[in-house]
């Protein structure tokens, strides 16, 4: 047990840390013998010097040390998870965690809220009238056991260091550190009990790593980390260069889930959803080939089981799924929508996905601070993606809006980028780890 | 006024602060508007970043902001001090701050206590019975009008902001670094009142600094400090490869100190002394050219003014100067004194000046620990520097302790290094900026 400055001190200097250095130190400062002041030195050494692959691995086994951690062995199923890094219009776990729950497979699903320009799938589902996103541990397991799935939040007890190590490093100008960024994703993702984790890492203009070479590397320290605590994980790093679909922003994205979920929907929606679920299904142990898995993927969202499990899913954590069971599934919807037109024609060569996020959080769908309340209504639907033609006058895309503000208008206008020439859209799907 | 975080983020990044955002930060800390947590954070990231001049300038004018600053100014006297970085056998103060004071300059010294193997000059004044190190302002500013000198320790009101940063560096490893330590003791000399401040930068392995590059490096950093806050510098690098003296020890130093003062010593405290009182008396206007001011110095020694200055200061604050002016002076004495002899003959090539002010410490004569008392008697006697010849036999040194330890004995027979050719002492004085 070395000495909270000597340890400062080794990685001031840019040593690696001994054996159990790491994990004693966090463990320290949550049971409250090493103050703020001292993690916070060691956070910025930390962040300047690197981590090792041991040291994220002792950090992670700290935090997730800290709190409960869920075994869901006693039900006698196989157990996966999807995480997400983040970006803008992505909604594939409403769609993807029904999917996988119509199988023998159980999806104990732990979300988070929208952060920056991200949207959240907590706060996505509480578009949902109703919809509960806590539950109590006891619920979790009935629910689990009954329909295979649930969708919650965080909760206090799952790797409560995590919490308190994010704050301090919001504070200190070291939240974005990928040995931090892994683990406090994995922590929390082996604390909820699952046996697999698929991490789809997003990559590019709306994503928080913008470098393909970036989210391989941190795809493949995420899978590693994982699979160094004894869960299965692989990876997929998709494309982050347009918004993923057309809705961004809470409720339109559950109507465009539910599109997808009745086997409609934007074909990259779907794509991804149905590669993510493969990813799932191969891990799980659920099928043998890909080719099965995919198979087992397509009937699901095909013969209206996904769609079932979802309003299972609904109604079992207190969401109205009767309203939702409809032609027009009943859902907020804001007072003011306006098309966005295109000035000239030309091809799209971009669209700007990062300030389409901050558009949607100026709207009122995403927070600020912490404290904010959020619009569930408001959003954008993209009605051209990179690639496609337009014609002066054609409808880049529509807001919608609480209140009218022709400047929001042109702001999106903005973020699609014309070109004269042909433009080839990016991938789906850019790279795997498995 | 920059948000903290930007700040810290800023020199995670490697930028350079803008005017004003260091001194803002520093004195919202010491308003207790910023946390230990933010600034320990930053001080990492400074000390793996760096400070450039401008920034170390206003962290140095933040700390001394946070308290009171004398101004000597109604004495209508010039003013000096002299800063030494700390060494082994380091009693210059003792002798110097008198002589000094013999002229029309005015010497407010402030002190500091023995730091790791170093000794302070304090401990030392404190080996005189019944001498007091604390003075109220009222009392500094009425000796130092009357008898041109005070020697105290720091006091809560200068510079408290200094000792709250100290006590974060400390637990936070970020103690080493050339900007923080020359703020800090920038910031007390401007404190102090000090019109100009002649700094002796250590060097060699008895000092803080071992190489004379860095030592230099830091000498032209105190210097331009100094001068960026309207006072006069100048800075000797002088040679700590060996004790300074012959005593080790606080009631040891103070006897060889009365010995130089009578115009005796050994050649190198007497030398040392007379150099730096040179560049004080040129610094401060006492003298136009450099002959004059050693003249000047060397006559303080002379004619006795110096010492009859030393018995003054003794008595105005509080010590017993009747008991040291006799011919063998009044001091504690250890109870077993015991010679260390040389093993072989040789030459001296080293004497491990780290070495002996760690015995020193280990023997009671300065702190493991803050709180520890010391034991004034204790110490070493060094009788053999580097180039003496040794013949079989010789005493090195005589150690004085208060129980007989031959283990010690042996420690100190280690610090003398023998060659079997002839050796060439170092210079005492490496450099000077000026």
């Amino acid at each position: 047990m070395a000495d909270a400055r000597e340890l400062i001190r080794a990685k001031r200097d840019g040593h690696a840390h001994g054996p159990g250095d790491v994990e004693d130190f966090i463990n320290r400062y949550t049971r409250g013998e090493v103050p703020d002041y001292q993690v916070s030195a060691w956070l910025m050494a930390a962040f300047l010097r690197g981590l090792n692959e041991d040291e994220t691995r002792e950090l992670t086994r700290a935090l997730l040390a800290s709190g409960r951690r869920f075994d869901w062995g006693p039900l006698r199923r196989a157990s996966v998870d999807k995480h997400s890094t983040g970006g803008v219009g992505d909604k594939i776990s409403l769609v993807l965690a029904p999917l996988v729950a119509t199988s023998a497979v159980l999806v104990p699903m732990v979300s988070g809220r929208g952060l920056g320009h991200t949207g959240g799938t907590l706060d996505k589902l509480e578009a949902i009238p109703g919809f509960k996103t806590a539950l109590a541990p006891e619920a979790m397991r009935a629910q689990l056991n009954r329909i295979g799935v649930f969708m919650v939040g965080q909760g206090p007890d799952l790797a409560p260091a995590d919490g308190r190590l994010y704050a301090l490093r919001d504070v200190t100008a070291t939240v974005e550190f990928e040995p931090f960024i892994v683990s406090s994703i994995v922590s929390k993702k082996i604390a909820e009990g699952a046996g697999s984790v698929v991490y789809d890492v997003k990559c590019g203009d709306g994503a928080f790593m913008r470098e393909p070479a970036r989210a391989r590397g941190l795809a493949a320290r995420l899978v590693a980390a994982t699979r160094a605590l004894g869960a299965r994980a692989s990876a997929l790093v998709t494309d982050m260069n347009q918004p993923l679909g057309r809705a961004v922003g809470n409720a339109l994205e559950v109507r465009e889930s539910i599109d997808v979920l009745r086997g409609g929907g934007p074909a990259d929606v779907r794509e991804l959803t149905l590669a993510l679920a493969t990813r799932m299904f191969l891990l799980a142990g659920a099928d043998a080939t890909e080719a099965a898995a995919r198979d087992r993927a397509e009937g699901a969202l095909r013969t209206g089981w996904a769609w079932q499990r979802f309003l299972e899913l609904v109604e079992a954590q207190g969401g109205d799924a009767r309203s939702l069971d409809r032609p027009e599934p009943a859902l907020p919807r804001a007072p003011h929508v306006e098309p966005v037109r295109a000035a000239r024609s030309g091809t799209v060569a971009a669209v700007r996905a990062f300030q389409m996020g901050e558009i949607v959080v100026h709207l009122g769908g995403g927070r600020l601070r912490k404290e904010d309340a959020i619009d569930p209504a408001v959003g954008l639907v993209v009605h051209r993606r990179i690639g496609d033609a337009v014609a002066e006058g054609d409808v880049l895309a529509v807001v919608h809006q609480a209140k009218p503000d022709p400047a929001v208008v042109e702001r999106v206008r903005e973020c699609f980028v014309l070109a004269n020439s042909a433009v080839t859209p990016p991938a789906l799907v850019h790279d795997r780890v498995d």
